[in-house]
């Protein structure tokens, strides 16, 4: 009989019984928002490739404006003018100057670049500069954003909007990306009906199956459905099967339930191995977690609550895993509105609002029966208070995880 | 001549000068994640719809089971058996009790569930109750989770997995959200190539084009790509007419430097009214908005990192204005790992990593020429420092902020 294990001898146990994939694929940098990059992305090239201004102004030798002020301008002779997108091949003789744009290129004969609020144009060809310039004033040099062999990003990242502005630097528009996993979800039980359903008598709408098909989407996985399976062992064992085939892992909604574990644990054990049975969370004791092959199969609680949490706290991590994804928690610090009382043995998770009150973020914990779906609606995100403490006073810091 | 405006300045003005386009549709629960609720949803049925156990066990009147212990066990008659998703049509007469499992409908002549490790089945027709029972125990009551009438979640939400999970709990499967905006780019610039394509002598890669697509992405909004715009103020005028008649709003990126702002000013003058132009932020300062109807055109800076800060800190409230969204923010607390000059008369706003160091965060700037994507490659979120500030020490704690 296996034990009850702490969550994290169960995010240990992810690590050590499952092991990364590795499929990846290439995508266009228009679909690699939210992917999870699969390789060290390094610059091929100089960004910018040449010396550019950052200012609209005049490109010229820095000395030759040296100690000029309002009073006595230093007096440049203007030899031209460097046009956006094209390469400075302007000379600039000592002396001279040329006009220049923001993004414009340095002529190899200049140095620094001064604004045009400080630069009086005479219009007899010479240009007064009313500001001391200094080698290397507004200029970025070639390279300063990226140089050649340079790591851009790493693997392993979920790529952000800043990232496809990076890739977009250097030129990297074949994003090469993990392939997304595919997750089967089969919502068990003989209660239940699909959402767009009217409950019969002692009838129940599957809450799971679209709420799990919403993670999933949320994570970045392809959810497979395969619908209600009734509680039969023979149907279930092959819709288990099915879904073993088409899939990378595979959640059983209600699987661990009192009247259903049996028969789920048998049909894991018969298939591949049994590895986990009870966390010692609450809500979401009975988790059962088994493996066959590198393949996992989660049996979660049926109630929506727990199902919630369980996913959030070791199915994601699990697929993280399996893909090769480096998550991280970036909880947001909120102080709790009132007390909560906690003393199970088992770390409590909660639910809660977040609210802004006189500059500070404050958790307003949800208080209902475990597994009512209406606790979760409206939710900013959930605590967790550890299973060895009996409670957290009004006013306590919280750490509020979002996803 | 406009001034420029504090931050402040232009979320009000976003406010009054613009209003909810209060357009909607129906679309299945399937596709309803991340989609912006239109309307209140209030229950119309009971959730559950019938008084349901919550462990496996025997259900019973409670009073039959009153003072009863592992000693003196409370003697019942067994008289039938509760099945998932059916009725509880059983008459359950006094001093009898049923089976029930988890789940299961509690039969109308029963007022609690006694769990199983707490009875005996004697195998005689008869059940020991080992502990008593009280009125409710272990029992979800009919509209526990929900009642008719009951708004189980409000116009403006963004929908999160949890969201759908309570949408398919109460049967709203057809789901009411607004509709998708449509915001067109323009990438200006005579110097700018696409990201595909080698840079020749003075180009640059258009960085800003893919960022903003993957921002809008980010944000729920559709992206209509319209290219790169040459400096040619016909054409420009063009492609930005055209973008207007296509978009619910229109992003210039580059259209607010220096030798392009009086051209996009007199276009924007000409087509509509300016509103704005300049906000007190570093980077970002030289951003023009105008309004041709009820539609935003927003002049964005060309430099990647200032693009970046005003679509996270205007744009995207400007479209939740647009879209009747509630936008919060929910910023993560770190403490800076060194210390950040700002003496701009600015709010200055920095790109930053989050690290957890001794189960703290951990916020490190990071530093570099303004305009420099690699500033952005791999960075968690950014923080702010109000105009006032002179700078922050290390040790200082800042609001991150992470889209």
């Amino acid at each position: 009989m296996l034990e009850v294990k702490t969550p994290e001898e169960v995010l240990r146990l992810i690590e050590t019984e499952f092991r990364p994939l590795g499929r990846s694929e290439n995508v266009p940098l228009s679909g690699a928002l939210g992917r999870v990059l699969a390789e060290d992305v390094k610059a091929g090239e100089y960004v910018p490739d040449f010396d550019r201004s950052t200012v609209d102004g005049y490109a010229l030798r820095a000395k030759d404006s040296f100690g000029c002020s309002d009073a006595v301008p230093a007096i440049l002779d203007l030899v031209g003018e460097v046009r956006m997108g094209e390469a400075a091949a302007v000379s600039v003789p000592p002396g001279g100057c040329v006009y220049i744009p923001t993004g414009g290129a340095i002529p190899a004969d200049c140095d620094c670049a001064v604004m045009l609020e400080y630069a009086e144009d005479y219009g007899d060809g010479t240009i007064g500069i009313l500001k001391s310039g200094a080698p290397g004033m507004n200029v970025i040099f070639r390279g300063d954003d990226v140089r050649p062999g340079k790591t851009v990003l790493k693997a392993g990242r979920v790529l952000a909007p800043q990232d496809i502005g990076a890739l977009a630097a250097v030129g990297k528009t074949e994003v090469p990306v993990r392939r997304r996993l595919r997750v089967g979800v089969i919502s068990t039980g003989d209660e239940l009906v699909p959402a767009e359903q009217t409950p019969g008598p002692g009838q129940m709408r599957d809450v799971n199956g679209p709420m799990l098909a919403a993670a999933l989407e949320e994570y970045g996985a392809a959810c497979v459905a395969f619908g209600i399976a009734a509680d039969d062992e023979k149907l279930l064992r092959e819709k288990i099967e099915a879904a073993i085939a088409a899939c990378d892992a595979v959640i059983l909604s209600g699987g661990s339930s009192a009247g259903r574990k049996d028969a789920a644990c048998r049909i894991i054990g018969e298939l591949g191995e049994l590895l986990l049975h009870g966390i010692a969370i609450k809500p979401g004791k009975p988790t059962i977690l088994g493996r066959v092959g590198n393949k996992p199969l989660i049996g979660l609680p049926g109630h929506p609550v727990a199902a919630f949490f369980v996913t959030k706290r070791f199915v994601f991590p699990l697929l993280a895993r399996l893909e090769g994804r480096t998550m991280r928690e970036l909880p947001v610090r909120a102080s709790l509105s009132e007390s909560v009382s906690a003393n199970h043995g088992r770390m409590q998770l909660n639910a809660c609002r977040l609210e802004e009150k006189d500059g500070r973020l404050v958790a307003e914990p949800i208080r209902s029966k475990s597994g009512l779906i209406t606790q979760l609606a409206g939710a900013d995100g959930y605590f967790a208070i550890a299973r060895d403490c009996e409670g957290l006073g009004a006013g306590a810091d919280v750490n509020v995880y979002r996803n």
